[in-house]
C-alpha cells in the first residue's frame, strides 16, 4: 500500500524545503517508496479531521495500512526501519544512527528554531532586540563547533549515510544563507553532500512544485 | 553486562529529577536492568574524555558492550527495544509509542525549556521582561490544551504505559509548581500516575541521593 503524507498546501518557507515534510519525502525517496502527498491549508490544520490525525495541528502526518503517525523524526525512523539504506545492519550502528536523529532534533535544532522565531515571529515584540539575536547565534555557534569537531574529516556522522545524517542535514539546512555554516567548512561540505543526493533532489523538487502550484494563480 | 550511564555529580536542579538522566534511570528501572551511574562534574563535561563519549558536553551517556550512546530519547528507545514492558508488541503500537517519545521531546518540550531559559538563564539580559515570559507561557498552554484533548479520559497516551508515556511525563514534570498543568486535571493526573510508578520512585530516589551526597559536605 502506498503511504500518504500531509504537507502544507502553501508552505510558509516559500518552497525552500524547510517544512517538516521535507525529511519524510527525502527518506521515502532514499527508500524508493512511492507516496501520495495530501495538501492541507492553514485552516485545514485546525479542523477536527486533521486534529484526529495530528493533535498538535502540524504537518506532516503519515498514513499507511491503518497506521497513523506524526512527528517527522518518528516517521523517518519508521521508514528507515522498513526499507534498506537508511539504517546500518549491525545493532550498534543502528542504535547510533537513531541517536543522531535525536541529536539533530533535540540538541542541534532548538537554538536554530529559537533564532528563527526570535527573528521573524517575535519581530515587533517589546523584547525584540539585536542583542538577543546575537545571544542566540552564539548558542548556535557552540553547537556547530561541537558538531564540526565530531564530524572531522568524515563524509557522514558514523561511516555510511544514514537516517541520522538525513535528519542532521535537514536541520543544518535551516542555516543556509545565515553565514554560520561557513565557519566550519566540513559542515558546509556535509550539507552540500546531503543536498547532492539524488533522493534529496527529488524530494526537494516535489515540495517546491507544490509551493509553485499554489502560487501560480496570483 | 551492566550498562553505565553518566549523570551530574551535582545536578543544577537540586535533585528534583529534571536532569536528563532521569528518564534513562526510569526506563532502566522499568526494565529491571541494574546499571552503574558515573558522576561527572561541570568541569568534567568539558574535558576530552567526556567529549569523546558526548560531543556536546552533556549528560547522560550510556555505555554497554562497546556501544556508546547519548541523547536521552535515543537511550530510552534503545532500552525499550531490548527489554519488555516499554514498547507494545504490535508493529503499529510500537511505532506510535516511538512517535510519542519524539512528540514529547520535539513538540511539547521546546516551549517549556525556552520558558525555563527565559526565566533563569536570561534573567538580567536586556530583553528579559514579563511580557516575554507571558508569551512563552501562552505557547505552553496551547500545547497542553492539545495534549489534554488527545489524552482525554485515557490512563496513558495509547493504551498501556509505554516509553512514550515515560518521556511525556518526564517533560510535563518540568511544569510542576508552575500552575500550568492544573488547568488540565487529566494531565495533572497523568503526571501523578507516572510519578506513582514504583520504577519512577526508585529512579527519582537514586538521582536525589546523588545530589544529597554532593551537598553533604557543605
Amino acid at each position: 500500500m502506498i503511504p500518504t503524507i500531509t504537507v502544507f498546501e502553501r508552505s510558509p518557507d516559500g518552497g525552500s524545503g524547510h517544512a517538516r515534510d521535507m525529511p519524510v519525502r527525502w527518506a521515502l525517496e532514499e527508500a524508493g517508496q512511492p507516496y501520495h502527498a495530501r495538501l492541507v491549508s492553514f485552516r485545514g490544520l485546525k479542523e477536527p479531521a486533521h486534529r484526529r490525525l495530528q493533535p498538535f495541528g502540524q504537518i506532516p502526518t503519515y498514513e499507511e495500512d491503518g497506521l497513523v503517525l506524526f512527528e517527522s523524526g518518528a516517521i523517518v525512523l519508521h521508514i528507515a526501519e522498513r526499507h534498506a539504506g537508511l539504517l546500518p545492519g549491525g545493532e550498534h550502528g543502528r542504535a547510533r544512527a537513531i541517536m543522531w536523529i535525536f541529536a539533530a532534533l533535540n540538541t542541534v535544532e532548538p537554538p536554530i528554531v529559537e533564532h528563527e522565531q526570535a527573528s521573524y515571529v517575535e519581530h515587533g515584540q517589546p523584547w525584540f532586540c539585536e542583542e538577543r539575536l546575537s545571544f542566540l547565534r552564539d548558542r548556535i555557534r557552540v553547537r556547530l563547533a561541537q558538531l564540526s569537531c565530531r564530524l572531522g574529516d568524515g563524509g557522514w556522522l558514523d561511516g555510511a549515510f544514514s537516517a541520522g545524517d538525513l535528519m542532521m542535514v535537514t536541520v543544518l539546512r535551516r542555516l543556509n544563507g545565515s553565514g554560520l555554516l561557513e565557519d566550519h567548512p566540513n559542515l558546509a561540505a556535509y550539507v552540500a553532500r546531503g543536498e547532492a543526493r539524488p533522493a534529496f533532489r527529488r524530494a526537494f523538487e516535489a515540495q517546491r512544485a507544490v509551493f509553485l502550484a499554489s502560487s501560480a494563480g496570483e
